[in-house]
């Protein structure tokens, strides 16, 4: 029995952990959670799972056993073994640390946490043996890949579907409209997670993700368009073998695998994949000139210091924009871009470096958005 | 630095074996060559690797240090480490079952063997602790998606490319040529292999040498056709992950995993392969009508006994036959399968039963054979 702490339990992939606690009732039980403004949802999970502790943005009424706490003291309570992170943007990091210096595996799903601040966290990591499991179904299949190998990789290659957009003409990007970004051909995800897919940053921070993760230098990253989302992502060893994991496109395998690992659990909601239905599996040239943000993700992620801080800072107001509908799609890279340019990076951040850093990009952004005509057309 | 034997040095395999040795010359060492009647390419082995055993069944000249042996005293010399058996047929038996008694690490590129006998084999190799490690492409990939893994099996996924019929009508089949057959659409292999290939008893020997190595039931091993041969088999795991092993289609790679294992081996020689090159890797159900010796073979599995012998023995008569032009390409099926029909099995037989079983079927199906009209037409 495994206990664990979850928070963001109510965005997709905190609903999804719930899922599968859901299923395996006698391997999970749930210790703590937190959520943001769906106080709904909140209160049901609190209900259904009746947790210890509790923490919300919305102070929530709590049943008498259930206590409302911060996140930090959820993730270092002393009945937790797994704190799974699903938050979005930079909410998850300050609790992410707190858990690894409690020495807590880590079942980590927010992106920008390590995009952030990798060198810091997996560093803390290794000082107080905390794991760090990935939940992202491209670090979670080269993970699976390098189960029992050696360390003699060759390449990481992340698969990309390549989002709604793919196909479009360069000229056709800059009249897409916001519903059209939010419907991904083959993944359904949050809303932020689902732009930066259609724009491809997604992959560029996984890139960084899996710099910090594996160990693994950017020379020996590459990225292959995949639009089945069924080949999760490879491995290349020294020998030239390549190693896949495959499945279908669907988050509550990987979520699962973080919670039972080792073990593997059956369980028969998991969809299973019928090779011969699928048929084909095709693999692409990314194309880096249509979807600039995956440049500029992979120059922040190798500049490093506090330049993939402003990357993600920069993201989340230009997607934010997107979404209201006051930019247009290639605005995304432009704000980015532009912010990016005016950042004077430190190498070596501390923690507070980075965060100030990243206060800074959120402010630039808005100002270069407020200055620049990337008025949304519809 | 791992010291070699090699039976079977002069077919394929041991051809590609003894490139492997020349490229990591620093990490291993022949000290013992079989070779078969091609004395001429022995004796160019020999000069090369100067071993200290060599056998052959056209007694060579040998150098001053080079002593005559044969297979069984190659197979179990105490500077031997790991046996690598290269052999066609029931030829590698004896060897194979001396080396394990020895308890040297058997480098297995013979089909026949574990297929014919794979319960005795695989219980004296745990009686001795001796390690069986497979060459052929799709149980090296199943033995690679397996490392590090713990048994939790839900499926073998065996791939074939469906060989150069498998776009054929069945009516199209009995005309086709020998030269047509020995054209395999994406491996170089040995002739008979080659024939296994186009038939499909190749696949159906595989199941059966799956079913041993890695201790799963029939019912849990599948076979799937995927032209490319880039996707070398795979294994569902019982939460639903699937775990795939790929390279370009060339026996070097499985071949050096083989010897180098628990290490990959940084090797030049060895191509990479590139997904966005390739591009489309597609897969379809059997058509086990239109090639009956696969069905043939997995009966044969499932019976055990002595039925696999007398599958491997019929199957090596009509295969025989067929390169000779006296029977047409349907002829192979129809001449197993009567074969198999006219046997009476033994169930649990000792190693005596097996041979004498193989040796009873290899002559009821040339006794099959010569009362059909099943000739070659072309």
């Amino acid at each position: 029995m495994k206990r664990l702490a979850i928070l963001g339990s109510t965005g997709s992939i905190g609903q999804q952990t719930l899922d599968i606690v859901r299923d395996l009732p006698d391997r999970f039980e749930v210790v703590g959670l937190a959520g943001g403004e769906n106080a709904g949802l909140l209160a049901e999970q609190v209900s259904q799972f009746q947790p210890k502790l509790v923490y919300s943005t919305i102070k929530p009424s709590l049943p008498a056993k259930t206590k409302f706490s911060s996140m930090e003291e959820i993730a270092i309570h002393p009945e937790v073994d797994l704190v799974v992170i699903a938050t979005t943007g930079k909410t998850g990091l300050a609790p992410t640390l707190a858990a690894i210096r409690a020495g807590k595996k880590i079942a980590l799903a927010n992106k920008e946490i390590l995009a952030m601040a990798g060198e810091i966290i997996t560093a803390e990591a290794k000082r107080h043996q905390a794991q760090i499991l990935p939940i992202d179904s491209e670090h979670s299949a080269i993970w699976q890949c390098l189960r029992g190998e050696k360390a003699e990789v060759a390449r990481l290659i992340l698969t990309a579907s390549g989002g709604p957009f793919y196909r479009r003409l360069p000229s056709q990007l800059a009249t897409v409209t916001v519903e059209e970004a939010l419907q991904h051909p083959t993944w359904k995800m949050g809303k932020k997670v689902t732009i930066d897919s259609a724009t491809l940053m997604n992959k560029g921070l996984e890139a960084i993700e899996a710099r910090w993760l594996f160990s693994v230098p950017f020379s020996k990253i590459e990225i292959v368009i995949h639009p089945q989302s069924i080949v999760h992502s490879l491995v290349e060893f020294t020998d030239g073998a390549l190693k896949a994991q495959l499945s279908f496109p669907d988050m509550h395998l990987p979520i699962q695998y973080a919670l039972s690992y080792p073990k593997r659990l059956p369980n028969s909601t998991l969809p299973r994949l019928d090779l011969v239905l699928v048929n084909s599996l095709t693999f692409e040239a990314v194309n880096y000139d249509k979807f600039p943000c995956l440049e500029l993700a992979l120059d922040a992620g190798k500049k490093g210091g506090t330049y993939p801080s402003v990357l993600c800072a920069a993201d989340e107001v230009a997607t934010e924009l997107f979404l209201a509908k006051h930019i247009n799609f290639p605005g995304i890279a432009e704000i980015i871009a532009k912010t990016i340019n005016l950042h004077r990076g430190i190498m070596n951040p501390t923690l507070d470096e980075i965060l100030d850093a990243y206060t800074w990009a959120r402010e630039t952004a808005l100002r270069v958005a407020s200055k620049e005509s990337l008025c949304y057309k519809q």
